[in-house]
């Protein structure tokens, strides 16, 4: 119903060059937005008024909801801005019956003739960045995402640019650490003879021209996530505004001829992760980071008024939010941002250098006294009883919960889960007819917004998905990360299984 | 800056007649919409695609911080409506600098000649109708309040009608239990001699005409706050949209012949209170109540196009979120609107009935068992321990922390604190020139728009406010409730007091 307006102008637009950048904000829900401007306006000294890049274009609101729950998750919710269509907590690329549903990216490229990109801070076979490129029954599966995203399904090479980590998904077991396949196919030398300019470090990176013969391309700045932007060392990792400008810079250079533009998905990934280890100050570096980007692209979209950017996030991660109760005295109203500021690392970083301390308490206990507190997380008021526990503690999950309080309570900042909730996200539209998108929409809105702008067809592409019928996850096993996926490279003649079908039994 | 495109307008705007209804909805924040509609859209079984009342006309968000903290109290929240002035926390219609700041009401009233209203679920001299109607140092300063509100002050009678609780603070000491003011004032007569019409029961306000002749009325349903929506004898008090119905029938009528409209704030009190409590299920209900207000609004802004109304909150209450995670393991995505679905009282109700029951274990337990859980709050399940503890605790703050555990449990939803948070909270708008106020917007850009659309000036409305130097509570003692207003009382000649001065040196 909402989108009947669009009807009588989407052949127009089919005939414009347009660029479409689509940004993620993973797990970053309206509090963290709130929290994130007054930490930076009180740290900074800003005035009142201050708003973020974000604020400056806010629009409405998206509800987040899945098809198999009313709190959704990445995989999900990236589907529905994807495909257009909800589908099940775990879906990349398929619809709620397991079918797989073409993507903006695809038909953008096989319809729009424009050329299309990924970034991410994450493995870029993660959920988010997968759910444009792949088609499997649930996002673990990611060996076989990193397939799909160089080309190893029936549309072929549909993605010019991906800027982001995870390479272990491309590297085979042969590897030994650096692989985390199941198999022992090379993707990173199979990427390369299809023509993919390969990178994994900060220097080929920034060796990287700007111009059309470099794509397409595939770098690949860690083996499983990048860091979060706290723990960043600038000369090893892009951040993911350099990420996005080089992107933009080189679509726009290999467009710059062409009667069609680009699209182009940005995420912020860390953002969700950080709130799930409820780790206040690495979620708002990360949130930050994300602001740097906006910007980013807003400059782009400023220079370049064919452009519309579209920023929201999946979903909201950790039930956060700007107030902490700490005693059963009925609570003042303030929280303190200035808590969040000395802090150099994320708990992510801390925790495993506790562990991997040994065992001799005393060692420990000064560590933990003398580097972790003060110099780590800028609390220089740690009590004997906080030092101590944290430096008994020997379980990862209770340690990172220690350090989670210890941080959280000097900020008087709450968390609910340490999984996402499904409260409406924030969202956010610049350039050219974000007007369109103003007030409050199921997040599959922001999908068919995508396929108005650019005059799509999704329905064909979901035909031509389909007729691959290995791409739709064979050996699904439910729930199960990096099952094995050696069985895929026998399905050359993928009618021969009637997967569907098998599947079925399976659920 | 953001109001820079109003200036050339706001001049042609002066001249004509014009009608703003401004609600509030306090202490709900951006998760409290998501769960009450997710809860409606479940338990009617409504498709996915399902938007409240308030969700088809969201138009952006509004920054909630006070002149004093990053979070917000009511009073400081509402005086930004009011006047547009950030302040500090407990002020009631007065500037930082603890001088009276006009109103869009007051200014409404003298500048335009147009009729005023006050509709509220709390006592009328609570904080947010009171930051429209009075200048005081602390929102507990009732008494005084309520004062102002029958035109004891250097104004004269500014508000036309009012609809609400808090009757107690009109009657005199003489009263016994049903006056809570501090001296033997009698306002209520007070107010019948200064030409109100006075009503105190549903059947009286049944009654009343939705003439020009009832002006001014003051209607007190309830000597403190008016109940829960969970809770009200519809037969004793009216709700809200009952409420809001009628004053727009009052003041269409009383402005036909008019060239001038009215001014009208109505506000959902409790929504916040619910949320203080941090209980879920009275929280939602004074929400869905507050959409009730909402779509009476609306049909009215439907029927007048000459009408703008603004639906916005003063800040979040509760660090309220849609999520809760219940053990140590990773978190399954869901929450569960069902469990609210049965339950029959507010935790204020309940609490009370069960501290009443004496000191008898096995009648306490049983009470609990048998009626409590099961009948008041649609529990079946609660164990043998929750049952003991709630029968066997004694102190009100516990209980209600115990009533609201099992309940908030059940339904997988969180709380971090017993007072209000930091987080943005949606803004809505609908009618002539709704979408001036798209976008993200400090909270004091909601009484800047009124005073645009309706040609204001409230600095002139300032300065009358202040030649009345009783105005600005002389007897203000902090933040003690209900001081002693006898002094008032003297202050014939107010010129005598330099109580500026004097409330310099108590600050």
């Amino acid at each position: 119903m909402v989108w009947l307006y669009f009807d009588g102008i989407s052949w127009m637009r089919r005939s414009k060059k347009r660029n479409v950048i689509l940004m993620i904000s993973d797990g970053f829900g309206p509090a963290s937005e709130t929290m994130a401007r007054n930490f930076w306006q009180q740290t900074h000294k800003l005035p009142v008024g201050f708003q973020s890049p974000l604020d400056e274009i806010l629009v409405g609101s998206s509800r987040t909801r899945s098809s198999s729950s009313l709190v959704t998750d990445s995989a999900a919710g990236a589907t529905a801005f994807s495909c257009g269509h909800k589908s099940y907590n775990g879906a990349i690329g398929v619809m709620d019956s397991e079918s797989p549903c073409g993507t903006v990216l695809e038909a953008a490229k096989l319809q729009r003739k424009m050329l299309t990109g990924l970034v991410a801070t994450s493995r870029i076979t993660h959920a988010t960045p997968a759910a444009f490129s792949s088609h499997v029954l649930h996002r673990d599966m990611e060996d076989l995402i990193a397939e799909y995203q160089i080309g190893n399904y029936s549309l072929g090479s549909v993605v010019d640019l991906m800027f982001g980590g995870g390479r272990c998904h491309f590297l085979p077991q042969s590897a030994g650490n650096d692989s985390c396949r199941m198999d022992n196919r090379d993707l990173w030398s199979e990427a390369k003879q299809a023509g993919f300019r390969v990178l994994k470090d900060r220097k080929a990176f920034d060796q990287l021209e700007t111009t059309k013969e470099v794509l397409p391309v595939l770098g690949s700045f860690a083996l499983s996530h990048m860091d979060y932007d706290i723990d960043r060392k600038p000369e090893e990792q892009p951040s993911l505004a350099d990420m996005s400008d080089k992107a933009l810079r080189i679509l726009k250079s290999a467009t710059k001829d062409s009667d069609s533009g680009f699209f182009l998905m940005i995420e912020g990934s860390r953002i969700d992760m950080a709130a799930h280890t409820n780790d206040p100050a690495a979620h708002v570096r990360d949130i930050i980071a994300y602001w740097d980007a906006i910007a980013v692209v807003r400059k782009f979209v400023d220079e370049n008024p064919d452009t519309v950017m579209v920023s929201v996030s999946d979903h909201e991660t950790g039930g956060f939010s700007v107030a902490k109760q700490l005693t059963a005295e009925y609570p003042e109203y303030l929280w303190n941002p200035h808590a969040l500021e000395p802090v150099k690392h994320s708990i992510e970083y801390i925790a495993p250098q506790i562990l991997a301390l040994g065992t001799k308490d005393s060692d420990k206990y000064a560590f933990v006294r003398d580097t972790v507190f003060p110099k780590w997380m800028g609390i220089s008021d740690a009590t004997h009883d906080e030092i101590s526990a944290v430096a008994k503690e020997t379980e990862s999950v209770r340690l990172r919960q220690l350090l989670s309080d210890a941080e959280s309570t000097r900020a008087q900042l709450g968390w609910s889960t340490h999984g996402h909730s499904a409260v409406d996200v924030n969202l956010y539209a610049y350039g050219r007819d974000a007007h369109l998108l103003a007030g409050n929409h199921e997040n599959t809105d922001i999908g068919n917004f995508i396929v108005e702008m650019l005059g799509l067809d999704l329905q064909a592409v979901t035909a031509l998905v389909h007729s691959d019928r290995r791409g739709v996850g064979v050996e699904c096993g439910g729930d199960m990360p990096n099952l094995d996926t050696k069985d895929n490279q026998n399905t050359a003649n993928p009618q021969s299984v009637d997967f569907l079908e098998g599947l079925k039994s399976k659920h």
